[in-house]
Formats: C-alpha cells, sequence, structure tokens
C-alpha cells in the first residue's frame, strides 16, 4: 500500500492539519526500461516550504492543489531497471511525499550510509549544511576576527553556520527561543554568546553587550523584530544574509519593522536574499569542507526525529512554534 | 570681510533657518608657507549633509556645534605661498561653508573653466556623476536589455543616473514628484517612462506597467513608500542601490516600511547602502567616462543656482521641498 500527502488547499496564516490530504492507495508500481523504485526512508520539512504553499512567484513554483508535497528525502532503492542505481543503495533527492515513488533517477544523489547516518544527508550534509556555508562565506565573506551574529541560531542551519564561523576564528552570537536552547549553542556547538529573545526584553541592547565590536555579518533566519533590533547594532559595510524569514511567513498582512534603508545607507552595508540553489556550483566544494570538518568532530549537529510518516505534516507545523532542535526530520 | 556660516543647534526633524548662525568677521587671513587663500565660488548642497547635523554614528562624522557646515566647494585661489596652486586658479574641495578660507591644498583638486561650467564640477563631473555612474556600475551590474528603475529621478543623481541607463542599454523608469519634472525625464534625458508619485494613487501598480519585464535594477534616493511599491515589482536577482533616503532623513521617530526580507529571500535579491566615498579608486575611470559622456553630449544636466553666499541654507532647506530641479548649487 502506497500513502501519498497532498496539498488540499492553501494555508491562510498558520498552516494546519487540515492543509494536507492523505491517500492510501493498493496499487503495484511497475517499472519500464530506466526507472528504480524508491522507498522512502527519511522526509526533510523545511520552513521554506511554507512559502511554496501559497499561490505566489517565488524562488520555486507554488505546490499544486490536489499534488503531492515534495522535499529533500533520503530513499532506498528497492528495484532497479536503471543501470546507475542497485537494488538496496540509498540517494537523497527532491522527492514526492509518498511512502514509494518510481523516479528516473534524475537529480538523485547517492549516499552512502557508512560514511555518516543517513538523516545528516539532510542536514549538515545536505541543504542545510550547503546553506549554512555557502550563504556565510558567499554572501557574509567573514574575515577572521569578525563578529557573526545568527538568529533562529538553535535550527538546523543556524547551529551549523555558528559552527563553520567559530572554525572560520569569528566570534560567534547566537538568538534562539529557550533557556535549553541558548545553553546548548554555548555549551554544545561553541557559540561564544547567545541570547534568549522570550525572556530579554531589550534585544537591541542584549546584542549591543554581546557585540561589543558591533554586528559584521548577520545570519538571518526570521526576520521580524529581532531583525529590526540587529539592525541598530550593525558595523560599517556589514553583510546580512536574509536566508529566512520564519517570523512572518505565516503572517496574512504585510509584515512592517524598521526601514533598512537608512541602517543600509549609513553603514555602506549589504543585505542579500540566500538561496542555496543559485549557488549550484560551489556544491562540491561546499560538501568536502563540511564532510571534513564533520569527520575531524568540528561540526555537531542536532537533529529532531518524528518516527512515521503520517506525521510529516505535524512535524511541518511544529516547526513555527520552534520545538524543533536543529534539523527536523521524519523518518517514514 | 569674512562670512561663515555655523550650525547653531542640531535640528529636531526638519531643519529651519533658526539651525544656522551666520557670523561676520572683519579679519585679513595671513598665509604661512604652503598655504593658499581661497575664495569660495560655489557651494554645494546635498540631502546627504542633513545625517551629518544629527550627533550620530554615520559614515561620516557629524558636523559640530558652533563650527562651520562643511560641503563640496569650488573656489578660486585668491592668492598662494603653495607652488602646487597658482592664483586664480580653479579647485574643488570639501571646505567650509566661508566665502573666505585658508588651506594647505590637501585633498583639493583643480578644475578647468575652459572644459566645463565651474558649477558641474559640483555635479555631473563631482561627487554627483561619480555616486551616480559608480552607484549604478558597481552595484547596480547592469546587463543590456534590463530594466532600471530610479527614484528621485529629477534629482542632481538620479537624472544623471537615467541618462547613463540609457547610455548602457537598459529600460529606464523615474520616479519624481512634480509633472513638470515627469515631462523633463522623458523629453530632455531620455528616459522610457516617468511617475509622478504625487498624482499616482496606486504607485504599485504604476510601476509594474512601466516595467512591464519587472525591475532589475533600482536606484534609490528616496526610500519610504515609493521604495515599498518597487519591492512588489523587483525580479529574481535584483540588485538595489540605497544611495539616500530623503523622504525619511527629516522624521524624528524611526520610520517603519514594508518589511523588506521576504521580498529578499523570494528574489535572491540584493539590497546596498551606497557611498560613493568608498569607491575612491574607481574615481579615475569613472571621470573619463563622465567627462568623455559630457563632451560628446550623450549626458546632460540641469542645475538649480541659487546667487548669494547668505542664501546657502535656504537652499540646503529647498531641498526637501523638492524645490531643486537637478543639482542644487549655490554662486557665492
Amino acid at each position: 500500500m502506497i500513502q501519498t500527502i497532498l496539498l488540499k488547499q492553501r494555508p491562510v496564516g498558520t498552516p494546519a492539519l487540515s492543509d494536507f490530504e492523505f491517500v492510501k492507495e493498493n496499487v503495484e508500481l511497475s517499472l519500464k526500461d530506466g526507472e528504480i523504485l524508491l522507498e522512502t526512508t527519511y522526509i526533510s520539512v523545511d520552513p521554506y516550504l511554507r512559502g511554496r504553499m501559497n499561490d505566489a512567484k517565488s524562488y520555486v513554483a507554488p505546490f499544486e492543489l490536489g499534488k503531492p508535497i515534495s522535499s529533500g528525502i533520503i530513499a532506498q532503492v528497492a528495484a532497479s531497471k536503471n543501470e546507475d542505481f542497485k537494488k538496496g543503495e540509498f540517494v537523497s533527492g527532491m522527492l514526492n511525499w509518498k511512502t514509494q515513488q518510481i523516479s528516473d533517477g534524475e537529480g538523485l544523489l547517492k549516499v552512502d550510509k557508512d560514511k555518516a547516518p543517513l538523516s545528516a544527508y539532510l542536514g549538515v550534509l545536505g541543504m542545510t549544511g550547503l546553506t549554512a556555508y555557502l550563504g556565510l562565506t558567499q554572501i557574509g565573506k567573514p574575515k577572521k576576527g569578525e563578529t557573526l551574529i545568527v538568529s533562529g541560531a538553535a535550527g538546523a542551519v543556524g547551529s551549523v553556520v555558528g559552527q563553520i564561523g567559530k572554525i572560520l576564528g569569528l566570534r560567534v552570537v547566537g538568538i534562539a527561543g529557550t533557556d535549553e536552547k541558548v545553553e546548548m549553542l554555548t555549551s554544545r556547538f561553541g557559540f561564544d554568546e547567545a541570547i534568549n529573545y522570550n525572556t530579554t526584553t531589550n534585544m537591541r541592547s542584549a546584542i549591543q553587550e554581546a557585540c561589543p565590536d558591533g554586528v559584521d555579518i548577520y545570519f538571518d533566519n526570521v526576520g521580524g523584530p529581532i531583525s529590526d533590533a540587529v539592525l541598530f547594532n550593525i558595523n560599517k559595510f556589514a553583510r546580512m544574509i536574509i536566508c529566512g524569514a520564519i517570523s512572518v511567513y505565516n503572517n496574512t498582512e504585510m509584515p512592517k519593522s524598521v526601514s533598512v534603508q537608512p541602517f543600509l545607507v549609513k553603514n555602506s552595508a549589504l543585505m542579500q536574499g540566500f538561496i542555496v540553489w543559485n549557488y549550484a556550483d560551489k556544491f562540491p566544494e561546499a560538501m568536502e569542507h563540511l564532510s571534513s570538518w564533520l569527520t575531524e568532530g568540528k561540526l555537531d549537529y542536532t537533529e529532531t526525529i518524528v518516527e512515521g510518516f503520517e506525521n510529516t505534516p505535524q512535524a511541518f507545523l511544529d516547526l513555527f512554534e520552534g520545538k524543533n532542535k536543529g534539523k527536523m526530520v521524519v523518518k517514514a
């Protein structure tokens, strides 16, 4: 039996379980030449998927109503009529939220379960790690001794960004939403300081204290009022990597913030939207760094693994409540 | 008799004449070796001076209370004990708002009154032209056929930006505040289209109509609601040069705008504060282009020349009312 999760209706504001539909089919999939049968092992749920649920122009096409959601998935080859893939091998790719599916192999990467746990290929060795490394290096252009501040720092991308920042010789400050996360950032991931935005009344001065030399690089996963507070602390020539804006993804009205333009002019500062897919030519170089740092024990990661394919929508919804620590992954 | 204009008090909100103080002194200036006596010919008044009147960290130090204001000035050498400068020559430099002053010559550039009108060295052949050329090319990175939109388009910088855009093969749309300015943009400066923001109720859709292929480059001199409307029309990989934010310079409260971050993420777009002084190494290259375009008649410019040294503060105030067409200059 094959299970599929479809987008039933476009969420208005915060998504709900009722926006998804489960379909069960009792079919036997048969392969044509060149095709492989994939059995889903791990599913990545990511904040950016929220954007694809809207019917709006964005960097990837919106999901279609009544069609399966897709995201990064690790799957095992269950049968193969394609000479490039053998039964039993594991692959990663942008695949549908289905327990089984057929692929022609295009866009799939083989992953080695002996080199790293399979779920890591959705996280630190997948889009998450690439996003952290390439966002920080390509837009952030870090120079040793500079100060990096990371919002959503305990999230999948943020926790990797901070660790890479330390490897590259930066002072690293993280912003997260619980004391437990804040503790984890400094004790486990080696951040120099971390700020709990939920218990801090004046973020602007808390950032100032944590960044006595000002902010040179801001890796922004959240947007909203936290980003406003960072702006007041940026240095001349600051670089702001706008990687996500989870704090406003569910807004139904256009969010308002402090005008960034005067800050940018005053500081000759740069703010740039970052989408990892624009840097595909840099993936091999990035993967090389990430794998060797991981092997050398310089890069640690957390993941929240939710059991059960049917819990994928709930795992996605939990992202917006900050229930995950690190990468959120569903084990099918 | 020497006249000087001092900053009497820091303006709160919109500056007023009462923020300035006039001083007249009956002194005879005497030169030491290496010094020259300068007689002010033209004074540049610029929106960015407003920022220097605040006591706030910015890209140039704030003006000091009770001290002369300074800006770009063209002056004639009235006497010289410096072998590099001869009596009668004209120079340009950042000088004080004084009818006469002494200089050691440092930072002064000689200007040739036979090559172009003297006031042009404060405009199209001065910081204005350099700002237009370097902002557009260094941050905007224009590619033939792209669409450029310019706010404050009838201003000193904006009108030059648009013309350079046409020289470089772009579709150019300007935004200005009167029908007369809008008419000038298309008929005189060769803009493809121009929009009067004071008579347009829906700027967002007016921009959409004027830019059917979307906005690739935004040269922003104004900030505020006009910039919000542009954001809705940007293309993937758009570049936004934040050159000024005249619409909010006089705000006493931190202005709020539409949050730019979601637009930047969605479009992998870039927004960067531009200060011409950061690109000093590119000045010779830029001046070469600007002078030859001017000589070839490809570059036209307007200026509003106010007569009388004592009218300098009023000319500065008039910038915020949009009373100038093109570069605002005072003839001392």
